[in-house]
């Protein structure tokens, strides 16, 4: 007998992950609603979706499939891999990111394949997090890392970042981490590159965020996704290279951004053993393990043919670049990406709450982005783009968003 | 600051997750004190692995690579799906359920892909079970049933089941499962076939675990992975096609059993779209969805070349009835598997415990099996085997473990 109080419960526990604002669920919508409040027609013009990089107009590294086919080919060992991923992929790619990192990684006991980086972060908080467990979420945010929080049990302990004031400013408040972690904060997730602003956290930044986790003993799960794609003459700190270090840290990559490889599903997950083996504990009933055949395409990892991922930093710097213009022109705020490929515009006061803004930027401007609320539940005058796009439907399309703004804003 | 009682928690949680003895992880235990236990020499002959299914010696579904290709080629639409999974596949898999379990499916409501059926489970047991729930377990069962409802903090309500008499006496125990459902217990997960006996639950039981969830309105999970591969003269009963249903009901299977597709990572559930809506909510938060381009090789799935599946079947049941004679002349007790290529023979009292067995079964013998512990904690008389191997190596390894059960009985 299903007794009301559990599933009131579950009710709850449901509710906070709906996911119907989530990139790439948007299909689900109802749009009845809008032709009553659309004001204006609808503006001409080629569909782009800012929710996710489109791979058609960047593809996957070049030879992903016939890595892939080869991998399918050495049939059972790679069809059925150890839950943390084949060892032979493990030493490959324990090297890379070494190298990356400039720190060493056992491949054999520091690193688990994951089903991608959201994969890595539920595995990580998993491991780390359980009933009542107080854990710092930067705001803005990656938009999981709070559901993920709330999914486990834990309590979230919001920190602010500022991301449109001068480099010596942004980041996130300090002050407010350390008072966090005085009052018992035992787990940190972050991501630098920031995802949705792009800002780059400074080396000093990093170094003072691994004093204060080691000082007082937290847990720090980054999330570097993006780290790969940085723009001209900006400078990247990785915490696990840093001389003070948190005790326990775990840093998260993947190829499914800079690399297009995201229908593969693969990321990685590096650091403190301890954790290491509860992610895999935790993967064996998840889903046993990054499809096999798939882990494969990891070789072409950090093994790009040269010159191919300096090219699509560049290509991306374009697009960036162009997307400043046209939102900058147009008296918007908008913080310049450090690096990944997200523009996280601020827009002025609307006529419509910003959900309904978006579904009308989906249904009148066929443009489809991710509404602030979704990486910091206060926030509600931002929109995230992932510029990985054509260069110029990507071009036609900022233009039109600005047209919309025009429109509703008050 | 890591507070001692949460990381004893964590701790705890994370042992009762356990993976050393798991189908696969064998690779990670230590042998090292094998040698001074081993009576006698190493046993000559090729290693079998049955943890698993070999799928070198029972291949993929023909051109699943091919349609893999496909897939691929199709770019950013089948990169980035729903997280429930790419509704023209949904549409075309639906229709396939619908036939092979008799009863309707609505693709876009009431189904969803999942990283394997181990994901389905995953997210059916996370989107029913909270702290306190209440879930009858039948034992032996699927191993990680029992570890997933302590993951999302329920309490297991152990049922047990009877494999070794007659098929009247065969089946779980009606009367403890009704007292578990009066003592408000709110979620049933099985198998049927049952892994590890190959027990099919009979028409006649199917028919009243369903009235009995329908009267004490329990949720029914029923893992039906294995359904396709049905023996000579058996018969199947879908619950979802009962006329007296559980109000709430989902039904997992996938194609990574029968049709050798498991490197990449497919499975489907279906049934009540509220419990269909929270499972896609957490795969959202767990890994996005399944693997983009492998979505599309389930257009294989209940759509394999005419014959195939007949022909599979057929070989699998030359080597369960070769096996049963090897054990059953050297009087181990072990029942006759109706579906599936798992087989569970009983061993008579051994001087050694049966985890040592196994590990010296591993070491001497070049066999790998799964202990009974995996499947029911009390439960350490038996071995699990998944006889889907290379026929003759098969036997020659079943003729191993008799011997090696001679040299190690009492």
């Amino acid at each position: 007998m299903i007794t009301n109080q559990e599933n009131t419960i579950l009710d709850d526990k449901f509710r906070a992950l709906a996911a119907d604002n989530a990139p790439g669920q948007e299909v689900r919508q109802s749009i009845k609603d809008l032709e009553t409040i659309m004001i204006g027609d609808k503006l001409e013009g080629l569909p782009v979706d800012f929710s996710h990089g489109d791979v058609d107009a960047f593809p996957p590294t070049p030879n992903s499939d016939k890595i892939w086919k080869e991998g399918f080919e050495d049939g059972g060992a790679q069809a059925y891999t150890e839950y943390r991923g084949a060892l032979q992929i493990r030493n490959l790619i324990a090297k890379k990111l070494e190298e990356f990192t400039a720190q060493p990684i056992a491949a054999d006991t520091e690193l688990i394949i994951t089903p991608g980086t959201q994969g890595a972060l539920f595995l990580a908080l998993g491991a780390t997090v359980t009933n009542g467990t107080k854990v710092a979420v930067v705001e803005p945010d990656y938009f999981a890392n709070r559901k993920l929080v709330k999914f486990f049990g834990g309590d979230v302990v919001p920190i602010p970042l500022n991301y449109l004031e001068t480099p010596s400013q942004n980041g996130l408040d300090l002050n407010a981490l350390e008072a966090a972690f005085k009052n018992n904060t035992e787990v940190l997730v972050f991501s630098t590159p920031n995802n949705p602003t792009g800002l780059v956290y400074s080396n000093d930044m990093i170094n003072k965020i691994a004093v204060l986790a080691n000082i007082y003993d937290v847990t720090v799960i980054v999330d570097q996704l993006y780290s790969r794609m940085l723009y001209s003459n900006e400078t990247y700190t990785h915490i696990r290279a840093c001389k003070v270090r948190p005790n326990n840290l775990i840093t998260i990559m993947g190829p499914s951004k800079t690399e297009s490889l995201s229908g593969y599903r693969l990321g990685a997950a590096f650091g403190t053993s301890k954790i290491i083996d509860r992610m895999e504990r935790l993967q064996a009933i998840v889903s046993l393990r990054a499809a096999g055949y798939n882990q494969a395409v990891l070789k072409t990892w950090f093994n790009e043919p040269k010159g191919w991922m300096k090219n699509r930093i560049c290509e991306h710097e374009i697009i960036r670049d162009k997307l400043l213009d046209i939102f900058k022109s147009a008296q918007l705020q908008v913080a310049t990406p450090q690096a990944g490929s997200y523009l996280f515009p601020k827009l002025p006061p609307l006529r419509i709450d910003l959900n309904t803004f978006v579904r009308l930027l989906r249904y009148q401007a066929k443009v489809t982005v991710t509404p602030a609320s979704e990486f910091a539940p206060q926030l509600n005058d931002s929109i995230r783009l992932n510029f990985s796009q054509d260069h110029d439907k990507a071009i036609a399309a900022a233009t039109r968003i600005v047209k919309m703004v025009e429109i509703y804003k008050i």
